[in-house]
């Protein structure tokens, strides 16, 4: 669409910060044109595509430093591409921005941009830039590829498999808390190691290109939504059931002593989201596969519980059992979107 | 990112009114992955992508039909894929959702927007959908194809190329001031018409598309930010300038009525923009082949001007003749974005 009717000095903006995050790629023809010509993926290769928008105020705080919102709008993109277990090539972002602009804001948030776009091997390809009465809005677009049928899904998980998960869980929701001052006791370093975790999530692509490589993983999904929900619709893809067994849940150290200290927070480990850790189902052998790549990624990889047939009757798709055997109840009675 | 922490009921609306639109596509998965899986282009064709925001009280008046915005979002993207002379396949879309939702506009939204895919031939493949504080802002990824190098691009255009026009210009522009109430005289009709072409342009990606196959075009671009403005992009890319013969610039019977009486307002039809008809260069002694492309397509085109050498010496690149051979020189003193 008319390019120009947006933000007064938008093609400055585009060629000053945007540019250069494009000289990798000839096809986006340092982003003059409206459209970029990209080499296709080869016939061995599906396209995955993905896309995800960030408001300021509703996603991130207006003081979040354009840091980390420029490294987390990427890396929850990238998150998705890294539960197909495919690989990211280029994006797109789409900047509503609020008049008048903010120059410095972008000029960090684009600095950033390019670091992240270099760790991950990703080249902006295109992208559109208005203005708005709003809030900063920002749409960013992820394109990469995957061997022809073989990207990882949701559905595929069967009874009796194992469910894995990368990381540590519950780190960003209690950042959530502690940025809100709503965690009580913490200590300065607890707190910022949570809120990193928060800001800067790490999409998982090396294990989810090393899950769909091996043949592993089942079915995958990364954990936005919070582990019980995401793992529902991990089920509700499989039609299967799942048992988690909180015993088992990874916890960084940070998570391990607020929970000693309110072990009522494991409500929030259990629904709260943002984490950006793959889980996944294997079949129930597979632990010395898993050991071993969990080495070789130097990544943590979990045992956290494991697939039954659905049970059409009621029963939660989703149980969380104590070490007891009992049910962990959520206390507002029912999981977040169950 | 965390799908569900956006619009409550997130899940619903996309079940309802956009899962549908993904059909057509298995690798949609009916909108329930973050990731579309899309079968690549084979060996022989490029990706193309474009990406384009609109937003409330910016790009479309709050009171503008939802069956409009949605038919000219659709339509601003896939004229960037018809400058290209791509096939358009696949697009997502990104809404930011003013909170309660208006779930009547959304339905009626999506209803359109499935009319005008189906027109296109092309299928959602993904998105987004969030809750905003600010005004609904929509953002839509539009994914194409192009045989291996032979994208149309803004470059390429070589002095004593022929300039050509397809549809009629200025349209839209008189269309918005209509609505505006600051056009003047204009009968009914004419007013109907000016509008319909500001709120429902016609992607040409018919002709697009026969330009590229035909090698007939040596550059082309869509007309978005006015002709002046566009020309000077392509003449930009090209390293070329330009002159347009003012008395052979297409106008509908509306716009030629409206020039007739208020004469003026040529500065309109040269700088105003949303016409989104394809302009584009081809070799001096094309016309009787472009003639032919005319009448097979049913769409007017235009010889407007001609190209040459690139004059260095403070002549603007693209100028605007009057029959008598003298400049048409803008009120304002200079073209938009010139």
């Amino acid at each position: 669409m008319a390019k120009n009717q947006g933000t007064p000095g938008e093609f400055d903006l585009i060629a000053r910060y945007f540019a250069p995050l494009a000289e990798a790629e000839d096809g986006a023809f340092g982003l003059t044109d409206d459209t970029a010509v990209l080499k296709g993926p080869s016939a061995q290769n599906d396209l995955v595509v993905t896309t995800d928008t960030m408001v300021e105020g509703v996603h991130f705080p207006a003081e979040t430093r354009p840091e980390d919102v420029a490294a987390k709008l990427l890396a929850v993109n990238l998150s998705d591409i890294a539960s197909m277990g495919a690989v990211p090539r280029h994006y797109t972002l789409a900047a509503a921005l609020p008049d008048p602009v903010d120059e410095d804001w972008i000029a960090r948030f684009a600095k950033s941009l390019a670091k992240e776009q270099q760790r991950f091997d990703v080249v902006l390809a295109g992208g559109d830039t208005v203005s708005t009465p709003g809030p900063l809005t920002l749409t960013l677009t992820t394109l990469g590829t995957v061997e022809t049928g073989r990207a990882l899904r949701r559905a595929g998980a069967q009874a009796g498999d194992a469910i894995w998960l990368s990381g540590t869980l519950g780190d960003a929701a209690f950042g959530l808390l502690a940025r809100r001052n709503s965690l009580g006791n913490v200590t300065p370093e607890d707190r910022n190691a949570l809120v990193a975790r928060l800001d800067r999530p790490t999409p998982r692509l090396n294990l989810g290109r090393r899950l769909r490589s091996t043949g592993l993983a089942h079915a995958a999904i990364d954990v936005s939504d919070g582990v019980v929900a995401d793992l529902g619709h991990l089920c509700e893809a499989s039609g299967t059931g799942a048992v988690i067994d909180a015993g088992n849940l990874p916890l960084s150290d940070a998570a391990t002593r607020i929970l000693e200290d309110q072990p009522g927070l494991l409500d929030t480990v259990l629904a709260g989201g943002d984490d950006y850790e793959l889980l996944f189902a294997t079949a129930p052998d597979a632990d010395s596969a898993i050991r071993a790549l969990s080495e070789d990624l130097a990544l943590p990889l979990t045992r956290i519980g494991r697939m039954h047939d659905d049970q059409a009757d009621g029963t939660p798709r989703v149980r969380v059992l104590k070490d007891d055997g009992t049910d962990v109840t959520p206390a507002g009675g029912g999981w977040r979107h169950f």
